[in-house]
C-alpha cells in the first residue's frame, strides 16, 4: 500500500485563470479533493477550481460551524474552531492512513492567512505533504488595479484593519507600502488612521479583487465607510521613482 | 488599426509548473514577447515561460547596462539604469503605437519589486494595460519549506537586508511574521539582529526557492554567512495556534 500525501493546493484570487499548472495537475492526481465552506454556502475555492475535479474524485466539503452567535474572543467560539479543525483533520486522516493522495484547495496562497495551514499543522507531522503556492488575494487586487505596490528596499506590510488606530497610524506611517485586510467594519477608523499617517492620498479601497463583479476606488473618493469583511485597502510604496 | 496594449505577465518563482493559464495565454497571445536579462547571460523569466512562446512571435531581450564598475547609490548607476528603463520603454512603445500586443514576462508577480514597474510607469499614462498577477518569489519559497508564515490577525512584513541593523531589529522584533530579501553579503548583519529580536529559533534560510536546487536549512544551523544575493531568510509568525 502506497503511502498517503496531504497537498494544499492554492488556486489563486478567484480568477478561474489564475490557477497555475501544478494547481490543476495536483487536483487532477488526487483520490480526494476537500474544500472549505460556509454551512449553507457553496464553496468560494470548489468554484474557482471545478473544471479541474475529475469527475470521480471523493470530494469532502468541510463546512465551517456557524458562530455568528458568539463574539469572536470567546472561548466558546475557539472551542468550537478548534474542535471542527480536529474533525476535519481525522477525516482527512482516515483516508491518508488509507494510502490516498488528499487535495485541499486553498483561496489564494496555501501558508498566507489561509485555513489550510489548521489542517497542515495538524498532519504534517505525521503525514507526507506538499504545497502548491497560489497567487494571493493580495496580488490579485493590486493587479486588477494596475497599481506598482513596492520596488526596490521600500518596506512593505501586511496589516490587520482590527489592530488599534493608534498602532495602525504607527505602522503606517513605518512603511514604504502596506495592504491592510480584514477592512470591514473597521473602514471609518483606518481612513483616519491613514490621514493622521498622511497616506490616504493613493489609498485604494478593493473589494472582491479578481472577481468580475470588482468594485475599486480612491479611497478619499469613496463617499461612505461601508465595507465587507474581505475587502482591502492597497497603500502604495515606491515613492522614489528613478 | 487596433491600439497597442502592453501585459506585464507573472510567470512566478522558478518552477514552470507555476505558470497560470493566464500567463499562457497572454503568451500566446502577444505579437511581440520581450523579457529582462543581464547582458550575456540567459534570461531566467524567459526560461520559465519558454515553452508557452509561439514559434513566430517577436522577441525583444532587454539587457541590463553592466554596472558592476559603479557604487549602486551613484548618479553614474542612476543615469545607466534610467536611460536603460526609458530607451526599453521607447522600444516597446513603437510596437504599441503600431498596435501591437507586447507582452513583459515577468519572474514572480510584475507589480511586487519587479522590473516591469518601470516599463509600466513610463507606458501606462499613454497606453492600455494589463497585468497577470503571479505566484512571489516568496510564496514559492515558503511553501517550498513547508513553511506557514502568517495567519490571523498576524502582521507580515518584507524587509530588505540593506536596512541598518538598528532598523532590522526593531522591524523584525514589531512583527508577527518577517521576510528578509536581498540577503546576500548582509547575512551576518541579519543573524545578529534576529539574534537580538529573539527571532532566530525557527527562521529559515533559502536559496532558489523553488529551482530544482533549492537550498534551505534553518539559519540557526548555518555555519557560515554566505549568501547569493536573492537568497531569502523566512521568519514565521502564527504564535498562538488554536
Amino acid at each position: 500500500m502506497s503511502e498517503g500525501k496531504l497537498v494544499g493546493v492554492g488556486v489563486g484570487p478567484g480568477d478561474p485563470e489564475l490557477v497555475t499548472l501544478k494547481a490543476m495537475r495536483a487536483l487532477g492526481e488526487a483520490d480526494v479533493v476537500a474544500h472549505f465552506a460556509k454551512a449553507g454556502n457553496s464553496s468560494h475555492s470548489r468554484a474557482i477550481a471545478a473544471r479541474h475535479l475529475r469527475a470521480d474524485v471523493i470530494e469532502m466539503p468541510l463546512l465551517y460551524p456557524v458562530t455568528t452567535e458568539q463574539p469572536k474572543c470567546s472561548n466558546g467560539y475557539r472551542d468550537a474552531i478548534r474542535d471542527f479543525y480536529d474533525a476535519a483533520a481525522e477525516k482527512i486522516a482516515a483516508h491518508l492512513q488509507a494510502g490516498c493522495v488528499v487535495a485541499v484547495i486553498c483561496e489564494g496562497d496555501p501558508l498566507f492567512y489561509g485555513s489550510y495551514m489548521h489542517l497542515h499543522a495538524r498532519l504534517a507531522p505525521r503525514y507526507a505533504t506538499e504545497i502548491v503556492a497560489g497567487v494571493t488575494g493580495m496580488s490579485g487586487c493590486w493587479s486588477a488595479a494596475g497599481m506598482p505596490i513596492a520596488q526596490g528596499d521600500d518596506v512593505f506590510t501586511v496589516l490587520p484593519a482590527t489592530l488599534p488606530e493608534d498602532d495602525l497610524i504607527r505602522r503606517l506611517g513605518d512603511s514604504d507600502a502596506a495592504v491592510v485586510m480584514k477592512v470591514g467594519r473597521h473602514l471609518a477608523k483606518l481612513r483616519r488612521a491613514l490621514a493622521t499617517s498622511r497616506r490616504l492620498d493613493g489609498a485604494m479601497y478593493i473589494e472582491r479583487g479578481t472577481m468580475a463583479d470588482a468594485k475599486m476606488v480612491p479611497l478619499a473618493a469613496k463617499p461612505d465607510d461601508d465595507a465587507p469583511y474581505f475587502a482591502m485597502v492597497l497603500v502604495p510604496g515606491w515613492r522614489e521613482r528613478p
